[in-house]
């Protein structure tokens, strides 16, 4: 499959998602891309394997219609800061950032500062490896695109769109940094702080034997990188810091009909977990 | 694959797990399986299919080798407690309850009376359906089967053993009721207690858009037997408790960090999670 896109992207950071996207754009697209990344070794694997056309210089910049900055929040600000200079008012930029808020209030700045355009995005794929030996063309199949527009016209926001659906993304939806912060800190953010926190569990080194599926989903994402994930979570801090006591509140709650021997409180505490479940039809 | 096991069978309850149990004894042994269960509705739907060879009255309990609890805690009690003096001296009884130290006590304690073996068991296996529609053959296939002998002989437990590797078991686990619980409280009850509580949150009815792996993983089990689990978390009421509070606090801990926007502590809550999983090849 072949999409009928010819951009000039850009992509900075070829780690899983930047080298993903790479692999995605040369598989299913016409688009040429320039990679950036501050590992030489990187540069080579990805022009080796076809994932890029070439590696960029920063002045390569100035020719492209797409730049994507796949790099941890502070650097993508610092890089656009940086280079802001050289984007061309015709091209558009959007990072790949699991938070939005902070990101996007900085980076929609510069965009007017140095008169570019910009669109936030959070491409929700990941793995458990990191970088670009881990990245595949295929791993956004069927993922969701979260575009946060942040003022950007309707023709950026559909080009963002007509991307996204050409690298295998299964849905996109536009929304607000806020909304977008305050849903990840619950869909994403928690059960990554949840899982490390589970595992801390003295039981935990002896669960072989006695696990099952329950503890293999609970555990999985505690294989964490802890240098990003502290930055999106400090930089999602009000949201996060709300859902985890949420969180706390309700596995208290349970916790107390437990120890008080409170069969009907909690029997109805685990039913309204179950009727949210069946009311999503999951 | 037809084990070379020859048993007469009784099987009490024939739901998700009773009811795999008997078509797994039907498909991979040479077992005989009578059914006991309250609906005559299942029981026939289990002769009609060939799970069981015949529904059995009480006094069939008196010609069995092997007979398997399936229903819940409580309910293995007081069916032991009417039916014991059936139950010839010869016939082996285990059950398969998810808590071990208060059914074990009770149904050792009733062995001792009327005379018959016992041994405890625990299929670690499960699905989010209920019942014996939902129940198959392969339900066990390559799950732990725990067993806490209770000072039955060896001869018994290799016999337990032995049905469990011919259902498809991966492996057999022998610990202590004591042991066994602490366990399933980490590795199974927190995880469905969690889910439950999770899905309480007011943003999961939105999460549809924003959602991938981690949300999933973690609602997972939310749509939960609430009677059952009930009964369960009450019967295990200290260790989970306990590994409840563990949770809570770590959990604390990370919002704390997250709170107090401190990258250090944060970021080594997060790492220690890591190296949990790295250090178990997870």
């Amino acid at each position: 499959m072949r999409e009928d896109l010819s951009l000039r992207v850009g992509i900075v950071g070829l780690g899983l998602i930047g080298g993903s996207m790479a692999k995605a754009f040369h598989e299913y697209t016409n688009c040429t891309v320039t990679g950036f990344d501050s590992d030489p070794a990187v540069l080579e694997a990805a022009a080796a394997c076809g994932a890029i056309d070439a590696a960029g210089a920063p002045d390569d910049l100035s020719r492209l219609d797409l730049l994507i900055l796949a790099i941890y929040p502070q650097a993508a600000v610092d890089f656009v800061r940086e280079n802001g200079a050289r984007i061309p008012r015709s091209c558009l930029v959007t990072d790949t950032c699991g938070i939005k808020t902070a990101v996007c209030a900085q980076l929609s700045a510069l965009a007017r500062e140095f008169g570019f355009r910009f669109v936030g995005s959070h491409p929700m794929a990941g793995r458990e490896k990191v970088g670009f030996p881990a990245s595949e063309a295929s791993l956004f199949r069927g993922a969701s695109f979260l575009i946060t527009p942040c003022g950007a016209s309707e023709e950026d926001v559909a080009l963002l769109e007509r991307t996204a659906e050409s690298l295998g993304f299964g849905r996109c939806v536009v929304t607000t940094p806020e909304k977008h912060d305050r849903m990840i800190a619950f869909t994403s953010q928690v059960p990554h702080a949840l899982a490390c926190a589970y595992v801390l569990s003295p039981q935990c080194p002896d669960h072989r034997g006695f696990s099952a599926g329950s503890y293999r989903d609970v555990s999985r994402v505690a294989n964490i990188n802890e240098t990003l994930w502290t930055e999106l979570f400090l930089s999602n801090a009000g949201p996060l810091a709300a859902e985890l006591d949420t969180l706390i509140q309700n596995l208290s709650a349970v916790r107390d009909a437990v120890r008080d021997g409170d069969a009907d409180r909690l029997s109805s505490l685990l039913r309204q977990g179950r009727l949210v479940k069946e009311s999503l039809g999951e």
